[in-house]
């Protein structure tokens, strides 16, 4: 079914430049009008694919939860590496990207957290419910972490994940404003020498 | 002079307005007209007080770092109590008034550092400037628990303050999206309990 697949395709195209374009400036300063023209899309045709701007939004956070998101988190359930390497891996992989980009962008997660979160509650439930799905990820890696004797078992687990979770996304805006990867290097040397010692 | 006077108290009226406004809704989202009709003040009159939106931004920046800001750093500066005392307090302080307000609102200058730092220069030079002056601000704070031996000598206080300035901001970030105080009690917990330890 060819026509299927245009469509799908073309739905797909609106949503990663969506989500290039919101990660740089938000939901609300978002216009429809320049996605459609930075994807190459004819006017008219967005709402073939979409309810409406919000409905474009949450599949936008979909997509980026369901493909980049669960991207990085695959080298955090590599059971080849032990577990705290498989953290470092990944704060080492999201430094190197964010340095790539010069530390633009931020994290679309916790942009778009502070930007809704007040405005609109299907945002603010669907943002929550990945972000705990994130700490899960990273509590569950410190468990087993604990299991081989790694990490004191007096380490709550969860608030650790927590406060990881905090320490990073606040790093990320703190390098967004800084355009300098400091503080994301500052976090991961605390968080193996201080915090997990 | 009852003129000028009348005109300062609509101009800080105006930005106090706006200061509300921004936190809950963002930069961009923030339109003129719904300031002028909040505070009352005619329409019209917003270019007699500001040459711009930008220059209304960049003043409401200046207001909250020289008013709020310098308000909550006083218990930081308060030299009758001990240095570490004084960040708990600040921190305490922090979360009533986060909890007063149902978690909502978040940081106004994080908030504007992840929706603007991409998009105007000024803004980012002027939002980092505020973190910075944050930052040693804590270091400070520090440095005073450290001489007087209630931290290590080895901690590295600038490292140390910057990543309490990530993981308080990322707090902020996820209690907001939570609508629950929990991200900043625990890492109210974990810096006292497992970083200046």
């Amino acid at each position: 079914m060819p026509k299927v697949a245009v469509k799908e395709s073309t739905k797909a195209l609106l949503i990663e430049t969506g989500i290039d374009i919101m990660a740089e400036k938000g939901y609300n300063n978002t216009g429809i009008a320049e996605v459609l023209a930075r994807a190459g899309v004819p006017k008219g045709s967005f709402y073939y694919y979409f309810e409406s701007k919000e409905d474009f939004g949450l599949q936008i956070i979909n997509t980026f939860d369901e493909k980049y998101v669960a991207e990085w988190n695959q080298v955090l359930y590599d059971s080849s590496l032990p577990p705290l390497e498989r953290i470092a891996a990944y704060i080492d992989e999201i430094i190197r990207r964010s340095e790539a980009r010069q530390c633009g962008r931020g994290c679309l997660l916790a942009n778009l957290s502070q930007e809704m979160a007040d405005q609109n509650e299907l945002f603010r439930q669907r943002l929550r419910e990945i972000h705990l799905k994130r700490r899960d990820t990273y509590a569950g890696v410190l468990a087993e972490a604990q299991q081989l004797g790694q990490i004191s078992a007096r380490i709550d687990v969860v608030e650790m994940a927590e406060f990881f979770l905090c320490a990073w996304e606040g790093a990320i805006m703190r390098s967004k404003v800084q355009k300098d990867s400091k503080p994301l290097h500052i976090v991961r040397q605390m968080f193996f020498e201080r915090l997990l010692a």
